[in-house]
């Protein structure tokens, strides 16, 4: 059986998004910031649809390493996106990513709103309304050996760190104090963690971390 | 003129001590786990008293190039200790550290109560009533050329740090969730940071940011 991991990238004060979370500002206000270790990288770029271009560097391996061996993903309604509350039929709102998203795996959706499969390229996205345990079943079956991966958002993560589900958590560490929005490790209580690595890259320390139960 | 810099241990979640502090447990709850990575090294044994043995790994380097060049150090009242109120001449409190305090240099030690002037061995603690700018007026002319150390707590480096009177703050980042206490970078608003590097070492990630004014 795989393990059940997760990372994230959070300011040096700890939040995952800013303050004032939107549809039209999903990571809040200040939050893309965050993400500028990786919009430059080549393989982000390339990956996710945004053209040629961008860098190789320390990150990199980083990025290439948490993909590998992930059997299924599980996201929150949130990461998925659409807003909150009941499906829209006249206006579906199918995530993100357009026509090919970058899981290449399935995905379950953690929501409080049923909803048939939807399968764009190779990721079917299942919708889940039974909670995290429930969902952890499935994605694991759907995982096989693989590892599952928790996407996300940090009130996901949260979720399963706080149950004591999570066996590898990663920090990409950004250089910006954000003073404000959601923060990971809010709601977990006192947890104990082993350091496994840390990799200084441009504009980012990545930090792994083994849950240790 | 030389910087105005700081170090601080935190866990995971940010925090610089634990919950409920008090005399007894002036780190809190849990807080003293935080420097574990500290008090395995040979430098820190010699430093402060705690005899022979010890390791010398990645984290000795970073411990020597925090101490190196510092001509003056600022502290809280909180990390000078004694309890909170005015001095008591019955019991005179001269700080955790015996006779031959760790410093070796002038430390400012801010207060709401005044006191003359102590000197242990060659460190001379100046206790300051009028408040940060007036402490780091002193701390700067005292210094010389060399640069101000913000020794803490907490609060004290959240006050430089959100009057913009910082210039490079470490942060040594240990793996343990506390889950409350003290939280360093609460209150000081949003801030731009550089990352200046990240250095992986046994038990912690000492990551050095210079503060973007």
């Amino acid at each position: 059986m795989g393990k059940v991991r997760s990372d994230i990238t959070v300011s040096a004060d700890g939040y995952a998004a800013g303050p004032n979370q939107s549809r039209d500002h999903p990571l809040g206000e200040g939050g893309e910031q965050l993400h500028n270790w990786a919009f430059a990288l080549e393989y982000f770029r390339s990956t996710h649809g945004f053209g040629d271009g961008g860098e190789v560097n320390a990150s990199t391996a980083v990025v290439v390493e948490s993909k590998a061996n992930v059997g299924a993903e599980i996201m929150g309604r949130n990461k998925f996106g659409g807003g909150p509350g009941p499906w829209r039929a006249d206006e579906p709102w199918n995530g993100w990513w357009g026509e090919d998203p970058p899981f290449h795996c399935p995905v379950f959706v953690l929501t409080n709103h049923a909803r048939q499969p939807l399968t764009l390229s190779d990721t079917t996205f299942t919708f889940v309304t039974e909670g995290i345990d429930a969902a952890l079943a499935q994605t694991r079956a759907a995982a096989g050996d693989k590892d599952v991966f928790i996407g996300g958002g940090a009130d996901v993560i949260q979720q399963y760190l706080a149950a004591g589900l999570l066996d590898e958590l990663e920090l990409h560490i950004t250089p910006v104090v954000l003073g404000g929005g959601e923060r990971l490790l809010d709601n977990v209580g006192p947890i104990r963690l082993e350091q496994i690595r840390a990799v200084e890259a441009p504009g980012v320390t990545h930090v792994k971390y083994r849950v240790l139960h």
